[in-house]
């Protein structure tokens, strides 16, 4: 597939930065909440093939940017563990009851039969890129340790003081559930690839709760081989993304992701500097930013499109998902922005 | 004051490295939680001066660290603002209602007379030092980003969507309070540092949410005013404290506190590095490596020691305050256990 995000997304000069949005589908956009509005549980709207398709395609139609992104959720692969009950409280965010005992979840989570009970995702990305062949098509999942933070946290924290302790005093079972993710998540993601996605996001959101020192020793391995079992089994670029991690980008660098994706909390240009101008960035603007006025809007994104031009290539996007209160009209905006100024940078960089 | 603490502080040589812990004398200690369960009101506990003087000596018997902290909350100066309503509920955390529009804030914070309003903060201070005049005592406040974050947010937040909201969309209403809460803040400071106490350290605990520009626009200057006029009226040492903020350590050098304390999202060696040797450096262990075994728990303590010889002093805390279900007969070992090796490592590097 030849075109701009994909292009960039490999290493290779672009006329301009791309860019996309995480959750670009999501609650912001009137269209996305009236379909939603439909469900009352959200991972029947996630497997609906025919909805889903719809609104991974929205932010193309409605704010012209370059990828679309498959409508899911993180969750969803936990969803088929018999042992897990997964749901998502509108007001409380996600819940995963676990039926049996923490020091046994080694045993309690059971491998499954990926495509046959996610099937549903194989369906949205094929007929996704059947009906839009044009539009490159993003996949993902969760990283190993964010998705394992999920089930023991029983939800979203703050101080992931229990998946913390997990690690600690249950090295063993920790290291079992891990093999036992990583090897699902390998499945789920060359699932999506062999289906036609044309790229891949790995989401390690909640992975800067940790010491660079427990990166290393307890996550990294892990995204390592979920990264090279991918790269070997299809070959398609894979972005690694994480929030928090400024200070361990040394050793996120290490994983053979093509593109890094990085939070707001470190300049992009000294991100570029540690990660190293041969690598592929994605990011960062502060997703809170797009509640800016254009004109203080406008320099932040100067600065990161500017910086972005001193690694091997940019793809603009959030730090992190974007807020639903944000003002669709101010997205529609950016990117309308980011093309134009990306050209006129690379232009005058030529002079 | 001649103390292994305060020389470290002021960047001299010690003999071995001195350490405390932030939240030493709370939940986590059965002789806090016995007097604590005397008060029904969090802030009523905070006035008792003399139960507030027996809380802050209790670290410094029971765990043997090197300094005392002024026991007292972040909150304290938001409470005798009148159109403040400050709570803290047990489950829920810190609760702030404001009487009046947020748009109108800065004109909803009447300035008051610290000496007269908090007069119970300079008498634990004093009865303190009259107490025990050979233990240092750390004095404290909140930054002004961080206090202004409680009262935006109204309590704790995970996003801070709303203060930089406040800050982007209300610059003019930010920056005025602002300044009132940094003048405020400068009159607390320099009240605790009058009234004896040794050093004092500014919390800056939730800043690490903004962007590095973020920092440097709306925050750098209103720290950097605390810190100097600190530093013209009393001259006491200064510690300036924040996490998250491993991306902008860059920034957070040019503050001219003396000593910066870092979390654990950063190697200590790292942070010297970026931060510069020149500079007395505080930190950074993972609370929850508490929870590790002892074997791994000292491989962790050991690199932190180790590389805190590389900056100009090293004061051992933690990244963040002190988990209430640590065990306190583990924080007994380990400060045991720092003075030992931080000796041994001394010598050792002497051959």
């Amino acid at each position: 597939m030849d075109n701009t995000f994909i292009r960039a997304l490999n290493g290779k000069p672009t006329e301009y930065t791309p860019c996309w949005f995480m959750r670009q589908a999501g609650r912001f956009l009137p269209e996305y909440r009236a379909i939603r509005s439909n469900y009352s549980d959200f991972f029947e709207f996630c497997a609906d093939v025919e909805k889903a398709i719809e609104v991974t395609y929205l932010p193309i139609r409605e704010l012209k940017v370059d990828a679309a992104i498959l409508f899911s959720d993180l969750l969803v692969p936990l969803i088929p563990y018999k042992n897990l009950k997964v749901s998502i409280v509108e007001t409380k965010g996600p819940i995963i009851e676990l039926k049996g005992k923490l020091a046994e979840l080694d045993k309690l989570l059971e491998p499954y039969d990926v495509e046959k009970e996610l099937s549903y995702v194989g369906k949205i990305v094929k007929g996704f890129k059947k009906k839009y062949k044009n539009t490159p098509l993003i996949g993902f999942c969760g990283a190993p340790f964010t998705v394992l933070s999920y089930i023991v946290e029983g939800g979203s924290s703050k101080s992931f003081q229990k998946t913390k302790e997990f690690i600690y005093k249950n090295e063993k079972n920790y290291r079992n559930v891990m093999e036992n993710l990583t090897n699902i998540l390998i499945k789920f993601a060359v699932f999506q690839l062999q289906c036609g996605a044309d790229a891949f996001q790995i989401f390690d959101s909640w992975v800067g709760t940790l010491s660079p020192e427990d990166y290393r020793e307890f996550v990294f391995e892990y995204n390592q081989r979920l990264i090279e079992e991918l790269k070997k089994k299809v070959d398609k670029p894979i972005i690694y993304f994480s929030t928090g991690t400024s200070g361990m980008l040394n050793t996120i660098k290490e994983l053979n992701a093509d593109c890094i994706s990085i939070d707001w909390r470190i300049s992009l240009k000294d991100a570029v500097k540690t990660i190293g101008s041969e690598r592929v960035i994605q990011g960062n603007l502060d997703p809170v930013a797009l509640f800016m006025d254009r004109e203080k809007l406008k320099k932040r994104v100067d600065e990161i499109l500017l910086a972005g031009l001193s690694a091997k290539a940019h793809i603009f996007n959030l730090g992190h998902g974007i807020l639903p209160p944000t003002d669709p009209e101010t997205v529609k905006w950016l990117v309308k922005y980011i093309h134009e100024k990306s050209r006129d940078l690379r232009s005058s960089l030529m002079d």
